[in-house]
């Protein structure tokens, strides 16, 4: 099974010491217990959804074949709701536009999960933004049949992860919160369904 | 720094149980001697050079912006020896033409090394002209003024690269194998100079 991570800094895995992120933590979980998967990590810092949308297929196609495996885990959204110059990178109903465009495409196309937005931690009127976004990216995903995982929680309720973003750069954990995210994916029955 | 790391099965780590393949390995020793590196995997399955000609640039370009200190390794080589329908996937001359076009473009904008081809380990002949597409890279890099580092003899001279080899698909190795050759890049002094 070959998979591809695809989002924004937080998939990367940006200030985990380890180098591993929650992808590779999952993935390396995967593995001790059996399943032959192959990790392909496509977060890129700064990424938001409108540039998630422009790449993602041709990527994903380049590490896909078809006849394979390929399966797609989406993670992204708080880099919309960031402020530049001004204003939000991008508007609230264009994230969703565009979460939907991609989310339609690749559902149609390959196994496919999403989980929520996660917070910056350092700015409180975008952690409004971002969970707003997160609420409302739960129903646009039950319409199309994609199991979402909210993880806002997840990391605002982790002591490591708030404790290591506010040690780091204000906004990345280190290997502790990303471990707790990769717990809460691990425990999440539409990513156990897959294995 | 933002470095990718562009290649094939063994960028990506293919076979370590631990994902963090030779790349992660390296990365997370030099954030352990306190440099804010971010890593970026760009190894595909079954790539050969003219893949990753067609799609380098583009994939490096998402993620090392302009103005920020971004970073590139290559390492490819065995796919392109292997044998389909009887005849080597990419003719050696052509091996080389495109490994020189893309290290050209390569050097022309961001600090580059190239890492030299690993041998499949499971076929002789196979294993003969990956040798050979080597001694042939090195010349080629020395006119680019492209750092190069061999590991052809890395691999085949570790017992664990090549124990865990034929342990596993015959190929790839798992902890043990991308932790020699993580070493050994690690010690290589076009690398430490980035640090």
């Amino acid at each position: 099974m070959r998979i591809c991570f695809i989002g924004d800094s937080f998939v990367n895995g940006v200030g985990d010491d380890t180098c591993l992120g929650w992808t590779g933590r999952l993935c390396a979980e995967a593995r001790r217990a059996g399943w032959d998967v192959t990790h392909y990590n496509l977060g890129i810092r700064r990424d938001t959804s409108l540039d998630i949308q422009g790449r993602w297929r041709g990527e994903a196609e380049a590490r896909l074949p078809k006849g394979l495996d390929g399966r797609l885990v989406f993670a992204f959204g708080a880099n919309d709701c960031t402020l530049m110059d001004g204003r939000t990178r991008v508007a609230h109903d264009s994230s969703l536009d565009a979460t939907r465009a991609i989310l339609a495409d690749a559902a149609g196309w390959r196994k496919t999960l999403m989980i929520g937005p996660l917070p910056v931690c350092d700015d409180p009127s975008t952690d409004a933004r971002i969970l707003a976004l997160s609420r409302d990216i739960a129903p646009l995903c039950a319409r199309l049949g994609v199991p979402f995982l909210p993880v806002f929680g997840v990391a605002t309720g982790s002591d490591a992860w708030t404790s290591e973003a506010a040690a780091g750069d204000g906004t990345h954990p280190n290997a502790g919160g990303y471990a707790a995210l990769a717990g809460a994916v691990a425990e999440w029955e539409a990513w156990r369904a897959w294995f």
